[in-house]
């Protein structure tokens, strides 16, 4: 192996302390103080490497390892520090410690990439504080939406006071924009989050498409009451409305067999949330996923309409926010084929497969062509402090990181150069 | 008119401050610092009217008019100046008001009653911010249970700690007890909170028993995991599971036509609560109440059966814990036919009527001999900020509080005598 397996782990063990939870859980909400000293430690091991670091007004960490050619298209390697607020040590945290890994693997066999080589964890890809993620690769694909920055988190905290806290100026988000043509290719490797390697007795598989998600906001109003007085008949109960949706999203996602279409109802709250006092409003969140758009949009329109009837049907005003909606996409051929090829000159027999959950490579799949490795998880559990993958598994996914990252630099000087 | 109207409503005006949420609601919560000033104020008044003031350890506050026979058992007039998260003026805050204007009219008019009336304002009626309540009249009845002061607010405020802030001493509450016999009668004013006197066009109606609540917490444990990659069938969803249980609840209640049962999922709340994250948990109340107590365990075990039933459908473990169970109670016929000969006198034609929510009156139930007076409140509404009644019938309901006071101490008086 070219790169160093117990040095990567070494890295996992450190990092893992910053924001620990339980035993083997994970807590490190994006632009939190936690995230930041997870950041400095970084920081110092992609300037072991040799790169030059910053962290842009959008909260990415980005170390650069200067290429031969420094004007050539930038390979950009990255996933996100940030976690789940009851997650594992291994999402995301795992393509950062990669990327930093290939860089460190680089500098140690004293090859200098033909174009630069740029590491990112990306700003809040795991998009719960404010219910709108992907923040950092959108803010370089140059993708931010007005009014995203007044979004608040559940403390009432908005985007732009958490930006300012980290360090960085609100009003100068746009600036994180790389040039169109700059970047040459993105890379990221991440644990897959489901069962299938695992079943397929595999360590890494190549992604061929991330299935696109659409997040929606429902918020109910109905009426408050006494729970003692106002007979059954006569309520307006945003709860029971909201109890009825979530059950119906269920069966309607599930009418099809043998789709891998998914919905989830992950966030709800009531207020005035006395356990005497008809709920006056119900807000819930809809996650909904599919890799076929087409479909994606069926089932998106059978749940606005379910919500309007249930709605009617419960005497509440339903309203539906769209939060997020990113259409699938697909990795490049190209940089499967090395992947493919890499992975045989290791022995390995990598399966291609789809990703159900969204990555930073999504939206970065606008401005350049992408690739994905994944690496097999224990149980398919992630999301969880069980989230496990072994260190061989991870040591095994680097190094195909890094013979890709190899060629795929390569290839972009070429491709200059013709 | 024997009390007075216009001092009356001053009084309201003035202690609507006191946690004002909006123009017209109250957020006024118990053993709050905005509770502690609501019962600096009213002790001015009581003090007005010549009583004697404490705070007990329980958060009771105490305003005792002498009586001519000190030893005599006492009158004890009150109810509530906490109230809901989201609530209104009226609950609770017309029974302080009312007992007030009783012992400041017996000063006025300098009539000394033949046993001493105390009026009081309970502590935590509301129930919702440690999930059991009717705290102050348990303490006074000697009905505390085992460890209650340990339970939790939303923020992770301990009862005991709550009581010390307030100034209490929480290892003195079983001092707050009265001695079996030493209190006589209990009287409360109250809004309705429902539509019945409303309908009747009637001002006042006379309480002939108090339908008794049962409040249940369940919790429910799935398993946590990511909403884009595990497929539908393999995960075990709290919140779907609670969904289903929420719509059963309702349901169950209602498969019989035309009977009083009500049935409230009030509180909800998912862990870990984020919009790309299957349920792990969920946790929800249910407050259940009937006049008749063997519907009610009736409904009980149907809900406790379906419970488990649904849990095993969506493969989660599911604790039902018991927060509160109250018995109906039935109000004095004495009291009553006193109640309903001085209404007579004023003019008035009141309805008996029962009550379904809980008042402070039926715990004291267990320790003397209670009646209860309500009063109209705009279009049924309570536990919500529009909550109204007007400044007429509550004059008209405190007269007859009065009327009935001046019966009940004499009556109490001849009852030692005889």
């Amino acid at each position: 192996m070219n790169i160093n397996k117990s040095r990567l782990q070494e890295h996992f063990e450190i990092i893992s302390q910053y924001g620990k939870l339980g035993e083997t859980g994970l807590c490190r909400p994006a632009l939190s103080s936690i995230e930041k000293e997870a950041f400095s430690v970084v920081t110092g091991w992609m300037k072991e490497a040799g790169m030059t670091v910053r962290i842009d007004h959008c909260g990415n960490l980005i170390g650069r390892l200067e290429g031969k050619n420094p004007e050539g298209p930038i390979l950009m390697i990255g996933s996100h520090l940030d976690s789940q607020p009851y997650g594992g040590r291994f999402d995301g945290t795992s393509g950062v410690l990669a990327g930093v890994e290939v860089a460190m693997t680089f500098k140690e066999q004293g090859i200098i990439p033909e174009v630069p080589i740029e590491v990112v964890s990306f700003c809040d890809e795991e998009s719960w504080r404010f219910r709108k993620g992907l923040f950092g690769s959108r803010g370089i694909a140059g993708k931010l939406e007005p009014g995203e920055l007044e979004r608040k988190d559940k403390d009432g905290i908005t985007r732009r006071q958490a930006l300012i806290d980290f360090g960085c100026d609100p009003d100068k988000v746009e600036e994180c924009a790389y040039a169109p043509g700059s970047i040459g290719a993105f890379l990221e490797l991440h644990i897959e989050q489901g069962p299938y390697l695992e079943e397929k007795d595999r360590p890494v598989g190549i992604v061929t498409g991330i299935a696109g998600p659409l997040w929606l906001t429902v918020e109910l109003q109905g009426f408050a009451g006494h729970a003692g007085s106002v007979p059954m008949n006569l309520r307006k109960d945003a709860l029971l409305g909201a109890s009825k949706m979530i059950g119906e999203i269920n069966r309607i996602v599930r009418q099809v067999e043998g789709i891998p279409t998914v919905a989830t109802v992950g966030s709800i709250r009531v207020f005035p949330d006395a356990p005497n006092s008809i709920p006056e409003k119900a807000e819930f969140t809809i996650d909904l996923r599919d890799i076929d758009l087409k479909r994606r949009n069926d089932f998106e329109q059978k749940i606005r309409t379910m919500i309007g009837e249930v709605a009617d049907e419960f005497n509440l005003a339903a309203e539906i926010k769209e939060d997020t909606k990113l259409e699938p996409v697909e990795c490049a051929d190209w940089i499967q084929e090395i992947m493919v090829e890499e992975s045989e000159s290791m022995g390995l027999d990598s399966p291609k497969m789809m990703s159900g959950p969204f990555h930073d490579a999504m939206v970065m799949a606008s401005l350049c062509d992408i690739g994905m490795i994944f690496v097999r998880c224990k149980d398919g559990i992630s999301h969880n402090p069980n989230e496990f993958a072994s260190f061989d598994d991870l040591a095994i996914g680097t190094e195909l990181l890094y013979k890709t990252a190899r060629r795929v630099t390569s290839k972009l000087n070429s491709l200059i150069r013709s």
